[in-house]
């Protein structure tokens, strides 16, 4: 069995999501890449979170190809592929349909910084990817979803801004490794509500100043942080 | 005793709905039909959740009359029953005052479909029955909620839109079976929350595309899904 | 020990609210009634709910004076000594801080009828009390909540609409029993939630029409009541 | 190992901050302090509340330097140290990313106080401090944090007002023991939401009257207190 402690790290965080309170019934997954065997393990489609094994985890190429499984994977195998293969940095993807990220992905609106919550987690608002063209849907569409994640992407560094809006759909978030994939999906979702309220107070809320968010992220990113334990540093 | 497998499923729905925090107090109620027999077993009335069993469900021909039972069915049965008779395609039925549905039906607002967790569900706005005159309120009450109802699906399939709401009252929702009608019940809410949430932020909310919701539902339904397991499609 | 089957109920009752969710901290109090003795059971003031035990419950007569209890009785008994003596139809009342309803009393706006599941327990919206004069305030401020209340019900039917709000406190709830005033609070709650979201839907949502209140709230109480089992009606 | 005691005090204090659910993943420290030998006891910095030991935590000084500790103390150390230094009255500080508190602070609101519950804990609204200039971001920018909560209280009584709101962060809260800090911060957090549900429902909603802040401020508070029981007096 290929990948046997990818797959563990790999369930472990399609649980989290679930114990976070991130996903509903089947929606929602989380997946993780061996960089330089070029694979990918992902949950599988439509099985309850519950019952998962890892050996039901399916693992494919950064084509997106099937390499070893007997279930079908996640049908948005090809949008994880897709941002693997853009961003060689990240370890690990989490797409989820928590609330309310879902609601400011719905309402097409990207999540403007409001406080140092997001500050120390994300370097600037969550982006929104652009409107996919009636073609792009018919055609390739998880793979397309993909592609719209990786061009806002061009001006924007995916590691210090890791999670992205997809119209109408919901948010993917990523890290260094499966398990803070899932860990950045559960703060941006308090994130999304924090700016919920916040906007639900003061329709005018102005955003945070750049020095107070450069502040605050890098007393956490990079090195001259200063939060946390020196052993637990990047 | 009649119908014994159906009642376990009818007891388990019945559950299901209180698992999923979508009915309070004696609120709600789940119900199966066996169309071969031409009957259906409903929830006694009032009776509290936590005690109920097997038994203590209430079987009742589809003209909504009590065959079997010592205990009074639901107050809602002639609704059941009425839906039964006009659908003869679904198995099960959730009536629930779950809280954001009901909050929509007490706006007296469909649902609108902003995002692609409702398109997986839902192939279609959750729409509205009209406001009943005071002669059918003061009349056979529970069968005209059944007669409004199946009003609205003359023009919509109610396999593709398994829900409706109630003016003023709440939702109903439905399903090849009592657990999937559960179920069923259980994303709605989940949709009504995340459209709540999505007017919140966005007043004039765009709704999905035709494009994107047709791909969205047609990917989970019909004879090209390509959603879950083959084993686990219809 | 006088009333001990009484105290038993009016501690389960006090345990009920915080089940519920109903109180935070030492927020929040239920009594019950004996009329024929002119006694009050109530709950001590300040007392953690976890360890109250029935001896700690405090007796009162109908004047609010102690009769029997080392400790000293929660500081809003002169308000149900006021209410049991202005109602003697009812046995028990339940004071929260819950959020919802003591959000509605804070905006000093009465809760309005949008649904059945309000008439279902409420005939008519549940009234706000007037402001109490600077003097009521600092005179004997608790009997005086009780005589507020009282003056609102001097038009209406204090069984048929068995709860109140007090404007910038919260609300008061009562029924046959303590544990029956606990449950009316849990219901009152869930009303206002409900309103909540629907004024959050629409601002301009049209009430219940007279016609569905009466028929909901006249099928669970009253001679001519079909909902629930004979055995449990009033 | 130096004070014991206060140790366990403060690590129950994190602990019945991640109980009351006012933290999320490392976010928010309580701390203690004993003002006859100088010393603060505070939360190490970005170590999971799950694991955490009392030996763990750091002791510090007056001026925020590490007496005692092998692992860094929570990056706000210079902020709580000003606030013991100014108030030499509080025995106890949190500070918490709790949603609705958090909201107010990146909306740039004092949380206006609606009703008695508020008044019950607070003397006055909760207020805000000033933005901080560049100047004090860019320097000592946690320290600074606590002299710009410093300049707020000049005019206020940090006793009869326990908490404060720093804009775009979040808030603090204190008491006269960490247990009582901790207890301060979730009042608050019930407050903001109170607060947040009644502007939800009446943008103009007006304040509790003075003649009814002072009566429940001081019902429980001071010399004349007549709630809960006499040996729990201050």
């Amino acid at each position: 069995m290929l990948l046997a402690n990818l797959r563990e790290q790999v369930l472990e965080a399609n649980l989290d999501l679930v114990r976070k309170g991130l996903v509903f019934s089947t929606f929602g997954n989380a997946s993780g890449v061996a960089h330089g065997e070029g694979l990918i393990v992902i949950k599988p489609s439509g099985v309850p979170y519950e019952e998962m094994k890892p050996e039901q985890l399916v693992v494919a190429n950064l084509e997106g190809q099937v390499v070893e499984g007997n279930l079908r994977p996640s049908s948005d195998l090809p949008t994880h592929a897709a941002l693997y293969r853009a961003f060689p940095s990240i370890g690990g993807i989490a797409h989820t349909h928590s609330e309310y990220a879902t609601a400011w992905a719905q309402a097409r609106l990207p999540i403007p910084c409001f406080g140092t919550t997001h500050a120390d987690y994300f370097h600037g608002p969550i982006p929104l990817t652009e409107l996919m063209s009636d073609e792009e849907i018919n055609g390739e569409y998880e793979a397309n979803t993909g592609v719209a994640i990786t061009r806002v992407f061009q001006t924007i560094d995916p590691v210090r801004v890791p999670a992205v809006l997809v119209p109408h759909h919901g948010p993917f978030a990523w890290g260094p490794d499966p398990l803070k994939a899932a860990e950045t999906a559960w703060m941006l979702e308090l994130v999304a509500r924090l700016a919920y309220l916040t906007v639900g107070l003061n329709a005018n809320a102005s955003f945070l100043g750049k020095t107070l968010h450069d502040r605050h992220f890098l007393r956490k990113h990079g090195k001259n942080a200063y939060y946390g334990q020196a052993s637990a540093k990047e």
